[in-house]
């Protein structure tokens, strides 16, 4: 369930304005641009992008981008964007930027459903006029590319019937990939970007039963290279994405100087799905709300915006 | 252009009655199959399943199934499906027959639009409760497969823009690949399969001008395993899809022994498309209409039903 709170009736021509005000002087009116796109939906935001286009023939996010700074700016920018499109800038940030983040590709592909990837897809054409799994090839090789052009290529089934006999056969394989078998790494890509994710659940339950260990906790244990890090977040996201999530932003708040970027994706990209979960989850396990864990690590109008994702009312 | 004729107004009723009378008594009417099915688009085939479901309890397809055989019953099974479940049959067939054969899966995967490839894949799940890419990889291994899996799974971008010193970049990445240097034949698979057409046919060109000699003409002379000749196809596809199906058509006609498979692939699934410039083509080339030749090698109501689709007026 989704944490975002906003109104069922909005006027986008009225927060159109009302942006361009807060805009007016020296330095913007951040608690204006928090109030407004931190309450509209993916919807409204676009509704008020046009409508803001239509009467200033001015590019909004352009102009955020020139008024904000900073994590806010980030932030704002990540969240402003349709979803899809927000998501083909992080898959493409995370591949091109001098410090590759492979766990983001392999989140982000296994996360979305086989229809949002294409979706993203979609928009990965329109934003860089290249291919999604073009950029992902041309910025890896060998085993690594393999697994994360064949993530960000799949288009898996997304039936609920599952094949007990394929799943034992595969948790065999998967465990060979593991212990570095040779030839065993092309098999587990395979099975990791073209099965349906309720067959690889089967697969890695069977994993558990014939191992006495997750296949999760295994490749922790194991994980010495991009390629298996990059497998074992993709195990994890598949597995139970609630659980990846809540210790992903754990993580970041945890850290000497927090990670913004992880922090950013997990709220902005799940504010309008199952941040609600997440948040439990995050309470549940450390014994501490995550507002209150976030408003401690943050600052400034970036917490404001986090804290208003994550439905706290003023 | 399409060869096809059809009516602008049909009846779909109509249709399915006429075909229910077809069926009556001992053998079928296959005169009226032809007359009917021959003339119809697509979507007027898809109309007249569901009327004929609707008004006699009974799939069309399997009617047909019973009452036709031979190469006839299979090319009006894969005429009558809609074309991307037509063509998830053909990925499917080509990949679990004893007889693989992995030209089909290349010449389909690159003859399609990027947009065409998806609605495929959706067939395929529909039909299969699989991916397209899952059984692909499931029935391949090594190079072959990263191609194959490659070609199915990509979502190629779809615009003019070319990238001139990339083009050259690759073609001597492609010819390395025919020489089998050590590493260069992911790197062709990784060109092959995410590069956009426009590229592609950019850097296929480049190597014409390097090397004195056309790639395809070079795999041609080369091409010696499984992966090579899936690479020959896909060029050639990418290339020239006209010249391509020119040239299949020929060699499966010209044999001792007529490829039925390959006549009624181009037959069935080019002539809403362009089996008007195969069909010139093949004259040009072979001073002899298509018609003649398909005519002087094949017989009884398949011929019937090649020479309508081929846009025969009785």
């Amino acid at each position: 369930m989704a944490t975002l709170n906003f109104p069922a009736n909005h006027s986008p021509q009225a927060d159109a304005e009302a942006l361009r005000k807060a805009f007016h002087g020296w330095g913007a009116d951040e608690k204006t641009v928090i109030a407004i796109l931190g309450h509209r939906n993916a919807h409204q935001r676009q509704e008020i992008r046009k409508a803001y286009e239509e009467i200033f023939q001015e590019d909004l996010v352009r102009r955020l981008e020139g008024e904000l700074n900073g994590d806010f700016e980030r932030a704002v920018y990540r969240w402003i964007l349709e979803p899809a499109d927000s998501k083909a800038v992080l898959f493409n940030v995370a591949v091109r930027n001098a410090k590759k983040d492979y766990n983001v590709i392999a989140e982000l592909a296994t996360v979305l459903s086989p229809d949002e990837l294409l979706v993203v897809r979609r928009a990965y054409h329109n934003r860089y006029k290249r291919a999604l799994e073009e950029d992902m090839a041309a910025h890896t090789s060998g085993h690594l590319r393999q697994l994360l052009v064949g993530l960000v290529s799949s288009f898996r089934y997304d039936g609920n019937e599952i094949n007990p006999k394929l799943a034992e056969t595969e948790a065999d394989i998967l465990h060979n990939a593991i212990k570095e078998k040779k030839g065993s790494r092309e098999e587990a890509i395979r099975i990791l970007s073209t099965r349906s994710k309720s067959q690889l659940i089967a697969t890695f339950n069977r994993y558990r039963e014939i191992h006495g260990v997750s296949i999760s906790k295994k490749l922790l244990d194991e994980a010495s290279d991009d390629f298996l890090k990059a497998f074992h977040t993709a195990v994890r996201c598949i597995n139970d994405p609630i659980k990846y999530y809540e210790k992903l932003i754990r993580n970041a708040i945890k850290r000497v100087g927090t990670d913004e970027d992880a922090v950013t994706r997990v709220i902005v990209t799940r504010a309008e799905k199952d941040l609600k979960q997440i948040k439990e989850l995050f309470h549940k396990r450390n014994s501490v709300a995550l507002e209150q864990a976030l408003a401690k690590e943050t600052c400034g109008d970036y917490r404001g915006l986090l804290l208003t994702l994550l439905g706290k009312e003023e």
